[in-house]
C-alpha cells in the first residue's frame, strides 16, 4: 500500500520497521495517562487482539514478551488505534498493576523541567 | 549511566537510538488523547523545552520540524515526562488544530477491530 492507502484502508496494513516492528503506546484507559511505549512484532500484535490481553516484543531479550505474565500484572486491552500511516498503535489497557519494572504506575514517572532536571 | 542510573537520576539523559532519535508520544493536555508519535532528536528536544512549542525530526525530510510552523497548529509544550530508561518521552501539549496532516484531530482515527478491520 501507498501512503494514501494507509491512511484511508479499513484494513489493518501494519508498516513494520527494517527489525520488523511497530511502536505501541500503553495508555490507562481509565486516567488516560500514558503507562509505558514498547514494541510489537506481527506475532505480538496478533496474540493481544486473539487474547485481549497485551503482548509485547521485547528487544532487550529479543521474544515475545506476555505483559504481566510472570509479574501478574497483565494489561487487559480495551481499545486498540492504529496512525495514519500505520506504524504506531495506541492501545487503551485495563493494567492489573503498575506498568513499570520499577514499581512505577506508569514509565513515565519523572517530569522534565524546563533546564534539563527530572523532577518526581 | 547504566540502566539503574538512567532510573533513578534527576538528570535528563536521554537514550539516543542508533540514530540519535528517541520516541515522542504526544497527547492532547485536555482530553488526555494520543494524537501522535513522533521521533525527537537532541536538537529538537532542546528547541522544544527552550521555546515551549513543540519540535520533532521528521525522519522522511531528515530535517528538523517545528511543528505548525507553515500550517499554524503549533503545540504549545504544557508538560514533559520522560520513561524510566530514557528513551521515550511524553509530551502534553495544548495543540492549535489538527495534529494529523490528514485533517483528523489525532493521527490515531481508526479504531482496530478484533477481525483486523478498522473503524471510524
Amino acid at each position: 500500500m501507498n501512503k494514501s492507502q494507509l491512511e484511508t484502508t479499513d484494513r489493518l496494513s501494519p508498516r513494520w520497521d527494517a527489525n520488523g516492528l511497530i511502536t505501541a503506546v500503553a495508555t490507562d484507559a481509565g486516567s488516560g495517562d500514558v503507562l509505558m511505549v514498547a514494541m510489537m512484532n506481527a506475532e505480538a500484535l496478533e496474540r493481544t487482539l486473539a487474547t485481549g490481553e497485551v503482548h509485547y516484543w521485547s528487544r532487550s531479550r529479543q521474544e515475545l514478551w506476555h505483559k504481566g505474565a510472570t509479574s501478574g500484572h497483565v494489561q487487559k486491552l480495551m481499545e486498540a488505534r492504529i496512525d495514519c500511516d500505520q506504524d504506531a498503535i495506541w492501545l487503551k489497557v485495563d493494567s492489573a498493576g503498575p506498568a513499570c519494572h520499577t514499581g512505577a504506575q506508569s514509565c513515565f514517572y519523572r517530569r522534565v523541567t524546563k533546564d534539563g532536571r527530572l523532577a518526581r
